[in-house]
């Protein structure tokens, strides 16, 4: 493990005062080697690892925090940064290595890793990559933490999260990606601005597969208790489907537009992962679009296949999918995706 | 168990719509019925108890509240009342029962509950009265949560942590009195209030036994890095004992004071308990002045006795104690201290 | 002003540190009598006022906390025990006093005081009592704080926030009632609770008169983004309204059964104000049920008189009010509730 | 200005909802074109202003974030990042543009802005350019908010800080430098780190310069109350001077080695700002070693120059600075670091 200060760095004859400084109590109980608390290890330390290391470290979601990264030198870099903010925050213990060992014991595994597309490869050949880069992440983190739950950022998120599932020999509970829950964030975000409120008293979510076919749920949108669609009926507001295909083109469209603008997207992914770690974490029960186990649910039948539905979350992992209800050509938009999805799947010879 | 609403609240054939809201996915892991997340016990629903519990809520340091009292009546009210609020707070279960099944797997315990003294009533007697209470709360505190940390509120706060310790088997390390970490806050605010700085910025700790006989330790008072003492020195400021005997004696008096204004004192012993709970439980490694084993430290001899120290909290109880620099005097007010709380005790018969 | 410990208790030839201890810089701006920061009011210092205090420095809402009673003794013990958490806190600066002087530049008013009900008085004669109060009250709160937003939580709410707004002359966005906004909150619980799911994830409001005539609008209620009503119907699940009634009934008794189990209630009612204390000064633009002038909606017609109705909040104070669909027998009963205040309020002669 | 969506994004024929869904309330204040909310300016968004407005929007410490830059895209493509996680935080306004009127009204302006060293460019070359980006910045932030705070982040900071000063006409009170704030941060994180106590527990300041010539008061250094020397001393554990001086270096160093790793520092600088602009905006005097007018303290005389010392930071900005007591040494090396500083100082023609 790499912590700094080593007493190295202190010099030759430091000053050894912690045995100085601490009296111990008589009939104190020794130490536990199996501390209760709670810790999060984030796989890939890139930006949007880091944006989401930083953010769970600023909203003080974890006792201990662990990086784990290929990259020594980035990795090491990262930690001290975090490390040096120690009297502003309050105290989590920060580590880093490539070695899997610094994991051990997580309650929630975030994996942000993934391998980037090479000019002119296939999305298939990506796709086996990141496989095949699952197969080095996932199986040592299982190892080091037989309790713990995945949280699959790493995209294509809806593959990926099965693969993650399959590797881990988990119950599906415990495997979630995030999803579309920032996706239904950007939703909010559209609604809330047009409206000038607050987007958490927006309600709407896009589910689906993460990406350019996600669905948006028009019936489910309600603005402080007002469904909005029979709202616009209500009050004889005209509005064209297309209007509404607009908003949700928009959403989509966001992603592209902030990675051609700035390079890459990242503070708003790291929201959403710390979102998520916190309802699973603190057990809050809090219903989120994230990428689940959807065999059985709304006529996908027969496939192992992870798309993103409205679902409860706990300290337990998926607790449940709500029964929300799909109109016609939703379901069949949403069962499109499951087909398109396994026939990725199918190919990847796990 | 008390929750509210119970189905019979919505009548027969009311809404069962758990089961209809929820679909479950396929192969979840069953539920578990050792969830692992932050349970905290509250013993004693008066006006301290619920102080400590309110402000526990509100700072989210818990994801299960439990509260215990012997009132069925005042506790089902407080219950609902903190329930309430459910709209307005990250989620946090809240439970209340007469029976210790309620307690169930917490992570911490505190007890607030206490014998009132009676008119006439001799000390000894009613500290009697308070170890025969202890008798009825301590064992199936332990029993049902064999592995919580005991954290001890009910004056007198120091032999009544002994006689916790006693009762519990617990190694020393995870029974704590909440001792003298309000009076230092006290000490802390009237020093900032002085030279109109944030307390925050005030270190000063008053040690010893909880009530008049605390020892203030004005060699270990610094704000903003400056050791006040040696600053009045430097700068050739006078003062006299008296003076500083003055501030502590204000110290001292402040309960007093609330209590003749208001009747009793309830916000600030809530939020230092709410404090040394956040430090115990997310392992924040801070040091506090609270009540603690204190045989062999500071000359304190061959006696189990409990005295306030500044103490390193974590997850596992109290780490270790301050080797703070005390002068002779101080010593021995400490070592008079023990004394008198032994002789106390040894009248108890434990 | 009262403040602790004034120079005396700190003895003649006390410690006068603050000009030694720091250093003016050199062209520093003077001092200015106008800063710029967060300041709350709270008028009335009982249980209720003080939950509401407490919940404000918990939760860091304000930088200048000032209470306001007529009992000299009691007021003062509430903010000394205030004060001493200091340590714990960030800074807030606390002051008390019986004087108005106290409250000058406040951004918001919160007003608790009432009088009480004396055996075999008339509802209508207490209400002139409280009247009588209100006269005390208002003006010197304007006066010391003209721009100030006026929260009002006296009972009864609806009637006392429109004396408020007649008696400060102010303009009706910037008086409010806090209404049904803990109502809601006691409906989202019992919602939540029997779905096992997180209150913020349930969408409800209770409407109307607080009290027993308040009106719940079935047809808003959503969980996660499924519509109740329609999730019912569609699912095929027989209910009765009757039973619809039931949990409303449970609503309006919940406030009835906690005053009758602890005697008063206090905690649920200090996390509803500051709830809207909240959205006001930081300009959340959230959306809550609070009482404000009702006139030219729903067909209240041509009286000015206060109801809960979901309202837009920020620093502005109302800034709208949603334009929620409700059904011919709710908008029956909302204005007949607003008959039932104006008679009351017709009464008044003010 | 840029908001997302304009409602061109949202179609000709789009939902013009507003208007539809809220009713204005009668007798309403008409809208305040001067809402008194807290509001925050960043200029500069590369990695360090990035991180600053990251976690202020995290730490919920502003109700409006303004940011301003040069590159448009990259600006826009920021803002919308972070206004995508709308639903998973309190709502905060946030705004960008190239144009300084987008900064109009702030209560703090924090600029990160500064010219990057051409390959052999020597460092006054490098500070006279910063100085002329300087003569851009700082009159357009000022005209826009008379009023404002200026936290100066670039470097070198210290004679930046004096920059901005005089090209603002501000009181030297309203005009910091971020300094060594961090370094002091570093440096309680390595003392805690090797007691493995909490960071915030331990009370040790760097002042001077920020960089390689700054000061460690070494006798200002205490850990939960204990003054690390006399207890060095009185527990007769002999340390060598040098040992402190690589503690020291080893602080120096943090900055070096994480560019070394990482190319770049952002989190904790980030962190740094946060927490300044947390004490100053909500007054809460507390003690930061930052960059002030050190003029006529400490023996430095008759000369405008800025170098950290630990000052008291509230609304009105530095409200005094600490009498901190110095050696002789310490002195001599403060009073070197403000010649060095003023020659540099002297060829700016300022």
């Amino acid at each position: 493990m790499h912590k700094v200060p080593s007493s190295s760095t202190l010099g030759p004859g430091g000053l050894d005062l912690t045995d100085a400084f601490f009296a111990p109590i008589s009939d104190a109980a020794p130490p536990s080697s199996t501390t209760r608390h709670i810790k999060i290890s984030v796989v890939g330390t890139g930006n949007v690892g880091m944006a989401i290391a930083q953010t769970i470290l600023t909203q003080d979601l974890a006792d201990e925090l662990a990086l784990l990264d290929a990259k020594a030198d980035k990795l090491r870099g990262e930690m001290l940064d975090l490390q040096h903010a120690a009297a502003f925050l309050p105290r989590t213990k920060i580590l880093a290595s490539t070695d899997y060992k610094v994991t051990a014991g997580s309650d929630l595994c975030i994996v942000t890793a993934g391998a980037r597309q090479i000019n002119g490869e296939s999305r298939l050949n990506l796709l086996q990559r990141n496989v095949a880069l699952f197969r080095q992440i996932i199986p040592p983190l299982v190892e080091h933490s037989p309790d713990t739950l995945l949280l699959i950022v790493s995209n294509p998120v809806d593959v990926l999260t099965y693969v993650a599932w399959k590797l881990s020999g988990f119950p599906s509970s415990r495997v979630i990606g995030s999803g579309t829950n920032l996706d239904s964030s950007r939703f909010r975000f559209l609604i809330a601005d047009h409206l000038d409120v607050n987007a958490q008293d927006v309600q709407a979510y896009i589910v689906g597969e993460h990406g350019d076919s996600s669905v948006a749920l028009w019936s489910s949108i309600s603005v402080g208790g007002v469904p909005i669609l029979s709202f616009l009926e209500k009050n004889a507001i005209a509005y064209e489907k297309e209007t509404l295909e607009n908003i949700h083109k928009a959403v989509v469209d966001c992603a592209y537009e902030v990675i051609s603008l700035k390079g890459y997207t990242s503070w708003a992914i790291g929201y959403s992962a710390a979102n998520l770690a916190r309802s699973l974490l603190r057990d809050q029960r809090r219903i989120h679009p994230v990428s689940v186990l959807a065999k059985g649910l709304h006529g996908i039948d027969g496939e192992d296949v992870f798309l993103s539905l409205p679902a409860l979350l706990g300290r337990g992992g998926v607790l449940g999918v709500t029964n929300v209800h799909l109109t016609e050509e939703e379901t069949e938009r949403l069962k499109e995706s499951a087909r398109t999805i396994m026939e990725v799947q199918n190919q990847l010879g796990l």
